[in-house]
């Protein structure tokens, strides 16, 4: 199984990452980390950089496509590289996904038009305006598109993914392996449960996740 | 605030990248990927390499280490550049920590000699062993010195931390930037709540973990 996870400048780490810690685990699975050209790609807060092992055109025909959200996603409408290897790729994938704002770049080259998905909690009217029908679900599956919520979302879209493709049981054992047992410290991960100073907070940043 | 994350061959990455994500959003925070020399270290599947970008010696007096877990830990005893760099960087740390068998790399260190700490589930004997005394709680304070269990429970860790280091409001607002609302589709994540089977598939792959 080949598992595509693009990388792009000032992606946010933990939405590619979260699911790669995830679907390395598969039984069979191959892991490329793709992007336009091979080398350190640069995430969103400048400091940390994940490696492109593969470029776009040696990975025509991936299995399971990932896309990460973050800033630099909005370098990626009509013309960019990764729309139009998101387009071809999408012909021959059996799930195509994304975490966080990466839910954009899916619905501007055209995937999730009509479809309900969920992205950013910034950025459901983004989401909306570019086709898709956004939904405060953590993940969301319509038909082989799978999308999840901000960042960290990544983790619960991937283990939800790895049980469609091999099973309750493996991805158990996979949850296990990570020790996911979440315990966060406050109840604020979602605008719904946050208090207001954090909702203010996040939103007076939002050009710099969005 | 100068925060280095160490960063060697086959370790995990999201060990490394869930405290990266939270603490990267710290105010006046610097994040370092620190290792024994700069470039990509291949983390532990193969699959995926992060990027070195700050040599150890370059680092000598980090506020706060984290040092993630990951097979490749068992090269990082007596004598290594990692052991070197942490015994002399913890004399100037506020706080020094680690995710998953991170712990194992602190102790072979002397730093948690009697200290409560965690790890990885399945490395509660080595801690043992290495002085420490574990404990199956999903984050340890022992004075400066946190641990995390495995892999995702260094999301908590940093979280935790981060309330510690900027306030429990800065903390939730960094809570609701990743938008860190786990929800995993099953109750697996610790061997206390995992089915038989799992807890058996997990501890057959030991190797390829601690």
């Amino acid at each position: 199984m080949e598992i595509a996870i693009a990388l792009f400048d000032h992606c946010t780490a933990l939405d590619a990452v979260g699911p790669y810690e995830v679907l390395s685990r598969l039984p069979g699975a191959a892991v490329h980390m793709v992007g336009e050209r091979t080398g350190p790609v640069r995430t969103d807060t400048g400091m940390l950089a994940l490696h492109v092992d593969t470029a776009y055109d040696e990975m025509p025909e991936p299995d399971i496509v990932v896309v990460p959200g973050g800033f630099g996603q909005r370098d990626h409408r009509e013309g960019s590289a990764l729309q139009a290897w998101l387009q071809k790729a999408d012909q021959h994938t059996s799930w195509t996904t994304s975490a966080c704002t990466g839910a954009l770049i899916l619905a501007a080259a055209g995937l999730l038009e009509g479809r309900c998905a969920t992205t950013h909690w910034l950025a459901y009217g983004d989401l909306a305006a570019l086709g898709a029908q956004p939904t405060d679900e953590r993940v969301v599956f319509d038909g082989k598109y799978v999308t999840a919520a901000g960042v960290s979302a990544g983790i619960d879209m991937a283990l939800s993914l790895a049980a469609r493709c091999a099973g309750d049981e493996k991805a158990q054992s996979i949850q296990l392996g990570i020790e996911y047992d979440p315990q966060p410290p406050f109840d604020a991960g979602s605008p719904t449960k946050a208090p207001r100073f954090a909702v203010d907070a996040v939103t007076a940043v939002r050009d710099y996740i969005v």
